[in-house]
């Protein structure tokens, strides 16, 4: 039994899109179960207008807050004890819940989240983790996408052990690639942070395939792109800025005039095809890797089919086992880079007393 | 009349692509010179097979060496020292030319042109800049896309003067509106150096918009955007990629059966205006800016269309007085931080005393 937990208030629409949507997937999934977190009078109410069925696939936690979108995150989090994103992290907290899920307010959701489950150890900060569709016909995870705006390098290194695990668990690959994202060799100068990743990263024992530029992206060079969350934030947005503009002015020009009508009549089918297969509500739900419990984070704009696509990627990394995964990748990598250093203390004579150059990867 | 030197040598095709677009450039700009720059006998050769005409519309300056794709920027600067890129800049330091152009290694270029012309005073660091095609059907001019992967707030505000007189000579803005590339409020943490250049640029006396998201870019929402070279370089790499990967998709659906092909043939018009529309070969020719010189980088893979367009790019430059716009905004600019900085100490009462405000812009 896969049990989540849903902050059922969040997001642009709320309700009338996390209930309906629960309930499909339960339909479809009979293994799981739903705790719906929010309003109980509301969420009653659009039970029974969406048809509660035997009413086994869920049941109501009740909450007396909702975080607003422009909440500030200490009254999120120091004001509204009793919200309904507080409520859905406690029972994950607490073993009601294997997972969680809001879509509201994404600053408040990893906060909250982050105070109530606490991070996992050798994990210094949570990322936010995504992943975006390629030409290969797959997705590409990337991450930190806004939780940690100045990184060190070891941060890069615990993002690509978090977004390995995940690639491996969600996205089933079995040795996922890990790239870094960079810039060309033809600029002047490189990023110290991004260059100490590189090294950490080559010593990690994780399959790491290097640097990566903005274009290696789409084309599906690796599994997992690294980077801080400033740049994965500005180039996030970017990709979605692009394709919303694709998208209207393709929708425009089909509009023009009666001949381009009756082409894009014609044409429907083929433009379906394309939209489905670069649809990014597939790829809704992004996961806030690094805490003690697996958290999900659905596009505010969700529709009934893209928060549906976010409860699946819940229910997969449950079922898959993402926290255990993670937890002994960070094992298996402490051993790497544990023996290495002695490996080199030992080839240069001077095991025991060498500064070990083990990064801060666990507690 | 406008003289433009042009590395004729450089890019992924060279002669058989710059000397075209030089002619047919020349044709439609009789105001226009151009110094051709590079191995004599292959620039007479090219000229003899695509028709010299008259030939006063063009001069060989001979270089004997290329920069070759691959060259490191030392060998380029060192060993190369008279190379097509060194001849072509070195001929606007002496007065021949008044603006140079290559499609060739862009580190190679930046070093060359700025060991060469020096930067302008009140300019720590050259930027480059370009347009980027946005659905108001104009294009966003941003800057650093990667000549300084690390830089300060004043850096910024330096990037936002240059960027600005840009966009008021080449694209005719008047008033151009600045943004300062950030990430969503409902982020954690913010990054210390956007807020300091958010702070330098409110007191700039230029048309400062505010912060701007990854998707104002594609928007419009403001005529110029401003960020360091490690995130422009990314963004602009991972947005080439999405169109790319859309292009490729798009082409590919069409093709997948007769259907979609007689769907597609009769949709070609519709979307022949749309690739018209977002075209990037229109907007080909970053410009170099910092410079006492007035430089442009083509892309690497331009034909012979995307060339002249660059051409164009640094015909208007010269026409709009683009080097005499960036020398005032910067006095205008120091003028205006010193009468903050006058006014703001004499409200504390301590002119003459007080620790001045103002950044290092200007000598």
């Amino acid at each position: 039994m896969i049990r989540i937990a849903i902050d059922c208030m969040g997001g642009d629409i709320g309700l009338p899109v996390t209930i309906p949507a629960a309930r499909q997937f339960a339909q479809q999934h009979p293994d799981t179960r739903f705790l719906l977190v929010g309003d109980e009078a509301r969420i009653r109410a659009m039970l029974d207008q969406h048809g509660r069925d035997s009413g086994d696939w869920c049941q109501i936690l009740p909450a007396s807050e909702v975080v607003l979108m422009d909440d500030s995150v200490e009254v999120a989090l120091r004001r509204k004890k009793d919200s309904s994103m507080r409520v859905a992290a406690q029972a994950v907290k607490d073993g009601l819940a294997d997972a969680c899920i809001s879509a509201g307010n994404t600053g408040a959701w990893m906060a909250i989240t982050r105070y109530v489950l606490k991070t996992l150890d050798g994990i210094d900060r949570p990322a936010i983790a995504t992943s975006i569709p390629n030409q290969t016909g797959g997705a590409t995870t990337m991450l930190d996408l806004g939780a940690n705006v100045d990184c060190t390098a070891e941060h890069l290194l615990q993002f690509a052990i978090m977004g390995a695990a995940l690639a491996k668990t969600v996205d089933r690959r079995e040795q996922p690639t890990i790239g870094l994202l960079n810039i060309g060799e033809e600029v002047i100068k490189g990023n110290e942070v991004v260059k100490q990743a590189a090294e950490l990263l080559r010593a990690s024992g994780l399959n790491f395939y290097g640097n990566v530029e903005g274009d290696d992206i789409c084309k599906g060079t690796v599994d997992v792109i690294v980077c801080d969350g400033f740049v994965g934030n500005v180039v996030l947005k970017s990709l979605e800025g692009l394709a919303r503009m694709v998208a209207n002015m393709m929708r425009q020009e089909f509009k023009r005039d009666p001949l381009s009508l009756v082409a894009g009549a014609l044409a429907t089918p083929v433009l379906n095809r394309f939209r489905d297969k670069v649809d990014n509500r597939r790829y809704n739900g992004a996961a806030l890797l690094g805490l003690r419990g697996i958290v999900i984070k659905s596009h505010g704009s969700a529709d009934v089919y893209a928060f549906g696509c976010a409860l699946k990627r819940a229910h997969e990394a449950v079922q898959n086992g993402l926290l255990s995964g993670t937890t002994s990748a960070i094992g298996h990598l402490r051993q790497s880079l544990q023996d290495a250093a002695d490996q080199s203390a030992a080839l240069s004579g001077t095991a025991g007393l060498a500064q070990s150059p083990v990064p801060r990867v666990g507690t």
